[in-house]
């Protein structure tokens, strides 16, 4: 071995245990949503600080500067390890200590402040944290900028290589095809919703067989209970949430296969890769497109709904609706509502839309704080067509920016986008994929997204990632495609 | 401040991060047994080797040292922090880093060794890598005692103070009488077990209450089910485990209650040594101390269990003793076995004692791992009177020498007489305590320990906490005096 592959071994060798280091610490987040008594949150507050730091002191390690100035990659697994690995402390040397820990306090204090306003619906006892935040996340912005531009600068941790002015040439294409199909759909008479009792117990085993029917590997992971449904952990310990509502058993199933898409993405990756940077589903835009699809285009599809209907009159007896195709109407009603993680295929997107244009302008400067609520509810309304009737239905619904998550919003979209292209080149690769899914069997489908995205985990980056998959440029066509298609369908349009 | 008090002030903030750190390695070891899917194995040894690295680097980290030899005590609590400190640091220095990590390799190894060995009934198979893990531990004595004693300087880190010369001479006193009670109460007619249907549901809900009778925290604490009960963190989240068997609600009360009586000490140290060196249970035999004063002298009195006794025909019906004589004779059945864990009050000690002698052997060099089931077997019959069956009812029973705990055992048999000091000491001052045990009314008791004992932490040596607690230097009396006086009683000896 050369110094230069030694470099290499040894920076690896650290980054195994750091990655390790990072579970330990995912995982006690999943303790804490899921298992921690309410009376240790101040014993816990101080252990994730202890392992913040610990990981914090990994990343700005000299060693690890060293290391990479030194190091060789002998093939393209190595490059991208480096170049995870390069980035990564790029951003964190970057960024100087002082910041990051106020950082890290101040969001803190600002969720807890957030989660209380939003209890009360209590817009102006957030709005002075969140300017602390905005103020924050700007500085730290211009540390990583350079004469870059700053939103860009903090998207770039969520969608590595993705530039805002992309965003919003896709966007500007998304919007007119979306408010016109919300239209027209919007116009038509609604479907019947779902009647019934739907006992807690019947809704966790039929998520339970949802998710092993989409390939989760119970051997693997788990599933419990949460206020909130999320995946968490990579390799072989990935678990997910869920949650039941006596009233909406679609809440309970849809966040289920969701969260499954995440969990497939990270237990799908090369078991070569585990506890090293390509390890991990390689951002949030391509996490999101397999929840997405495995939610949608899967799951909320004629095909798979007409097994499904079997399925809950099996489980739950009437359900108030009496065939497959109003069935599956009632699963994709299109509705009016305030809350994004509510919304229906056609008009999620929108609500992403109003989140990326206002935290752009918040952190460009375009845009103050005192004047954000304004602002939400003036565009609320216009793209909407009814008025925001209380803050918790309007600026304080979302978590994200009180957490400091500006530039995360728009992966949502992106993840939508990314699931498009990825369904019209599974589709086109298996085109009776239909009989399989009336059948409830998702194998050929899954098994197209492991082979073809899931399993090279970082190996490329996030576009690139999708470019291999489907072999095209991503575009925003597949998607509204698809969508008009499919509601075109259900409302007779 | 001067530069000596900065000093401790920066040991101390560096130890609080240690303690964090090792209340999430805990916790991970509770995730383990209670909710990790079983094909995460491989990635949780990774986890725990980093976890366990981060721990031994920061105690091995020459600032502790630095630290160390600057800081002065302000006061008794900074005395008592350095005093641990330092024992920790110390102990840990003079083992070399090469030693301590074959030492970590070869006992898990040598722990899955056993478990296949066991399940086997394959003695051969075991006995090599034991005499790895003893060849190790003595060369690890080495390095700690000095001309001191090789057993004495392993049993330190469980039971910081105490000599083996001691337990020597407090074991063959007990010894006698010990055998004498159990000669005589086995030639008596043994009184008549439970009989009835005891359904999981049942025996949960009540090993609940009893939780909460205890006085242990729910808000602060758990209880899941594992195949081995265990008592796991500090501080603010304190979690049990229990385990049910349908013949045998005993098993899940009463291992309840030795739980309880663990997390109970661990919940009642006083909030300012949270996250500090004073904020653990100070040694193995005083939190035995505790969890058999619940369990036993507590949980299995005649007063509390005639209590119990109307919980559990409330809770199960009939349950084939009718009268609360007959159902404490059923709670404290002495009966042949073989298996510790199993053993009964009276017997409990001997299987203890065995284990004493034997492995101080092997520490010292007087046996060899060659001879040792004979050793066992030959013991076992000598003292208990029937011969070992196979090899998991005698020397593969226990997983301490699999993972390298040598001088552990006596811990046991030392909390027993501490509870037995600590149960005299609370009667006298309590003399109406039974009227309280009767109801179900633990709240004098528990505060009684919490209040001289539990509290303090690891403020004082394990000696001087009995002593404190007590007011006199412990002794076996009070044990054998209280177990010759209940048991005589049931047996009409």
């Amino acid at each position: 071995m050369t110094a230069n592959t030694d470099a290499y071994a040894e920076l690896m060798a650290f980054q195994h245990e750091t990655e390790a280091l990072g579970q330990i610490a995912g995982r006690l987040g999943w303790d804490q949503e899921t298992m921690m008594p309410a009376g240790a949150t101040p014993q816990r507050a101080e252990e994730h600080a202890a392992i913040a730091n610990v990981l914090h002191a990994r990343q700005t390690d000299p060693r690890v500067g060293e290391w990479l100035d030194r190091a060789v990659a002998a093939d393209a697994v190595a490059a991208a390890n480096l170049r995870h690995i390069r980035r990564s402390y790029d951003r964190t040397m970057k960024v100087p200590a002082r910041l990051a820990a106020e950082l890290a306090r101040t969001t803190s204090l600002a969720h807890r402040v957030w989660a209380q306003a939003r209890a009360d619906e209590d817009v102006a006892a957030f709005l002075p944290m969140l300017d602390k935040v905005v103020t924050l996340r700007r500085e730290e912005a211009a540390c990583l900028a350079g004469d870059g531009d700053l939103y860009d600068a903090l998207h770039d941790d969520y969608e590595p290589g993705n530039k805002s002015a992309d965003l919003v040439t896709m966007f500007a294409a998304l919007r007119p095809r979306l408010v016109a199909l919300r239209t027209a759909i919007l116009a038509r008479h609604q479907p019947a919703p779902l009647r019934g009792t739907f006992d807690e117990a019947g809704q966790l085993k039929l998520s339970r067989l949802l998710a092993q029917t989409f390939g989760y590997d119970m051997d693997k992971g788990r599933i419990d209970k949460a206020v909130h449904p999320f995946s968490s952990g990579s390799g072989l310990d990935v678990r997910i949430t869920t949650r039941t509502s006596p009233t909406d058993p679609f809440n309970c199933f849809y966040s289920t296969i969701h969260e499954v898409g995440h969990a497939c993405y990270e237990q799908g990756i090369d078991a070569d890769y585990l506890l090293t940077p390509l390890g991990n589903g390689v951002s949030m835009g391509v996490h999101e497109s397999q929840s997405r699809i495995y939610e949608n285009q899967l799951g909320r599809s004629r095909a798979f709904t007409g097994w499904l209907y079997g399925q809950m009159r099996d489980t739950f007896g009437d359900i108030g609706v009496t065939s497959e195709e109003a069935f599956h109407a009632a699963v994709n009603r299109v509705h009016n509502g305030y809350i994004r993680t509510e919304a229906d295929e056609v008009q999620y997107n929108l609500h992403v839309l109003l989140r990326f244009d206002l935290e752009r302008a918040l952190v460009t400067g375009d845009l103050a704080v005192a004047d954000l609520e304004a602002a939400w509810n003036d565009r609320f309304l216009a793209d909407f067509g009814f008025a925001v009737d209380k803050p918790s239905n309007g600026i304080l619904q979302d978590v994200h920016w009180s957490e400091g998550l500006f530039g995360y919003f728009p992966t949502y979209t992106l993840g939508n986008v990314y699931a498009g292209c990825l369904h019209a080149a599974m589709r086109a690769a298996l085109p009776d994929l239909d009989d399989d899914l009336s059948r409830g069997d998702l194998a050929r489908a899954t098994g197209w997204l492991r082979k073809n995205l899931q399993r090279h985990g970082g190996l490329r980056e996030p576009r690139a990632t999708i470019i291999h998959a489907t072999g095209a440029e991503p575009s925003e066509g597949p998607l509204l495609d698809y969508l008009e298609a499919k509601f075109g369908a259900i409302y007779g349009l």
